[in-house]
């Protein structure tokens, strides 16, 4: 028996681990000091009403003979499929219900995703990145080459005309930086992949974070993408979901290489080797297209949204170069007076107890970088401001 | 780009749509006639109580900021993995609680336990057999033995010590025949594998359903097998979760080939591509735990034993041979008079509106063989079997 070698190319992060470290540290050292983390990568606030009450709604339903539930289809249940379908019309995209794929997660579906790709193919990914695209192919073996991010081109890299690769990775806004493409720049990213028989995966997991209205929000805003592009979403940052798990992933029918359909294939995958989400949580994201529920998610995106504006605010007032805050939770900043990653996450450490997250963690082009993020408190990250503003000033 | 052209290897199973087609054929010709099936393959009786109220109180937590969950831990949370542990060690087996994880159900993990195997493995799969061990590896391209099931060994085949393969699989109590190895012969795998540093992938989704004392209902009851087998079971069949999705998979740190641990393998693999169960649901599972949950799931548990119990006993007055109905929901019977499956099914459903599902199905061997479910009501399954016994009286 012979397991996958390739788990052996897998490099461990220690990243969270270490910070979880140094924190401790810190505290031990500084019992009266109140720390405030600005590092979280989850939602804070509670699920909205109208989701809390269709859980319990389905929950209920679910104990009775003429409401039960058993095996769903694979793909999602038809009034969730619908409400996406709606939610995708409302921005002039026209979506078939049989190309919503309903999911426990976009992390899930992007790394799944791969076992409809052959292994041969050859895989651009942007640098710094979210690490699961990266881990994804190494564990298949697929040839990795990376696309520069950096501050010149603001974090937003678009491949060179004769750059050659089969798939390739856009997360935007983006994780780690929060930086957004425009319509522009996705048009030239599509017309790469179209020219390049390649495929794109659109990670829109941050999508209604998105404030400026020039912005896209989806692949499917751009001409041509539904024949080279496959979309992923989530509710998690939507909607609170990171502990709920519901996201769904778009997987057009145009799509089309050879003779085979990713379309029917991803249905393949699916009805083989996943059982479909819990009846109670697609009832509970169906509730997040209620009047209601679009309400209340709503004030929570707002809320966070006041929080990342007050972090860029107090950037700008410093000149700090940074991108991210205005469509995006993320803030990622240039380190300044030229500090390395762990230097600056030191620096704030140590002299305002403000935890947030070394650039460097998410690969070469991080460093020198630094995210904070809004899904702390208003009261705790204008806090963490003020004493930001003070220590930069004194810089 | 390619796709993964194993896809185009996969065959397309007719089996319950060309069986939807002829019951609604049947029943567009006789609508005097009520259909009675005993064809489902999935639970039919409402979560339990305690189920739902966990349910119910999880939501609500999900909606207050102290009782809020955002990412749990991928591998499931402890209150649950403790339960599980409790669970196998009241039946003299200790696991550590880091061998132990979540999952969404026994399928998808069945389905991505393969990432971290190499393709290179020879797989072995008994024939009939439940098609998601045959589809899962034609997709990474393994090659596929089958071992053969038959009514010479009552459907329970074993390895000659000859025989090579390095992953195999047991599915017991068995879907579809319902057969359920003894310790003698799960012994006999387990040297097998030892012997030919070969893996067991062994589904326990039916043990729940096993009353024989001397029958295993995990192969850790097997000395030696934590050195050569994962376990996959569910609360799908143990407490109607089939619609709600939980179930749980053992990788013993024991297992070892090389320098990789498949345990350590799967928690990369899993935190990788794969964010939980959601917190909801395993509040949900671990219900099924407390006395009132145990109590509640067994009575359910034993209306489909007795449900199963009432076909078996049908069949044994006519001395038609049959396996299951004991240790699980499912009857596997030869079909009289020398018929082939889908003679039988029309010979059913023509005489007494009974549907049930033709045992070719599920492999080559399952020709001439048929499959009865418990999963119906009491007053319908007894309704079948009056009329079975009819007409099987005049045969």
């Amino acid at each position: 028996m012979e397991l996958n070698n390739n788990y052996k190319n897998l490099q461990t992060s220690y990243l969270f681990s270490t910070i979880a470290k140094k924190v401790l540290d810190y505290v031990n050292e500084n019992p009266d000091k109140e720390v405030i983390r600005l590092g979280i990568g989850d939602v804070t606030k509670p699920l909205c009403k109208s989701v809390v009450e269709a859980l319990k709604k389905a929950s209920c339903e679910m104990g009775t003979q003429e409401g039960f539930h058993g095996y769903g289809p694979e793909q999602g249940y038809s009034f969730l499929k619908d409400e996406i379908q709606k939610y995708y019309y409302n921005r002039k995209i026209n979506l078939k219900t049989q190309e919503i794929f309903i999911s426990d997660g976009a992390k899930s579906d992007l790394g799944n995703i791969l076992d409809i790709f052959s292994k041969n193919n050859k895989v651009l990914i942007p640098d710094p990145v979210y690490p699961v695209y990266v881990d994804t192919n190494i564990m298949d073996d697929r040839e990795i080459i990376f696309l520069e991010a950096n501050q010149e081109n603001s974090f937003l890299p678009i491949p060179d005309k004769n750059l050659k690769a089969d798939i390739a990775y856009i997360c935007s806004p983006n994780n780690p930086t929060g930086a957004t493409y425009n319509k522009e720049q996705l048009t030239t990213w599509v017309n790469w992949a179209l020219e390049n028989n390649a495929i794109i995966l659109f990670d829109a997991a941050y999508e209604s974070f998105v404030s400026e209205d020039n912005l896209p929000r989806s692949i499917y805003e751009i001409e041509g993408a539904k024949s080279c592009a496959i979309e992923f979403c989530s509710f998690s940052k939507t909607a609170g979901f990171t502990g709920t798990r519901c996201g769904y992933t778009i997987v057009p029918e145009d799509l089309s290489y050879g003779d085979l359909s990713p379309n029917k294939m991803w249905l393949r995958r699916q009805t083989t080797k996943f059982n479909g989400v819990p009846y109670i949580i697609q009832r509970g994201a169906q509730a997040v297209f209620s009047e209601n529920g679009q309400k209340e998610i709503l004030e929570n995106i707002n809320y966070y949204k006041k929080n990342a504006l007050l972090i860029a605010q107090t950037l700008k007032k410093h000149n700090i170069w940074f991108t991210g805050g205005i469509n995006s939770p993320y803030i990622w900043l240039k380190c300044p007076n030229n500090m390395e990653s762990w230097e600056f996450f030191n620096f704030l450490l140590y002299n305002i107890a403000l935890v947030g997250t070394p650039g460097c963690g998410f690969g070469k082009n991080g460093e020198g970088f630094f995210r904070l993020t809004s899904f702390n408190t208003y009261e705790a990250t204008k806090e963490a401001m003020e004493r930001l503003d003070n220590l930069l000033g004194d810089l």
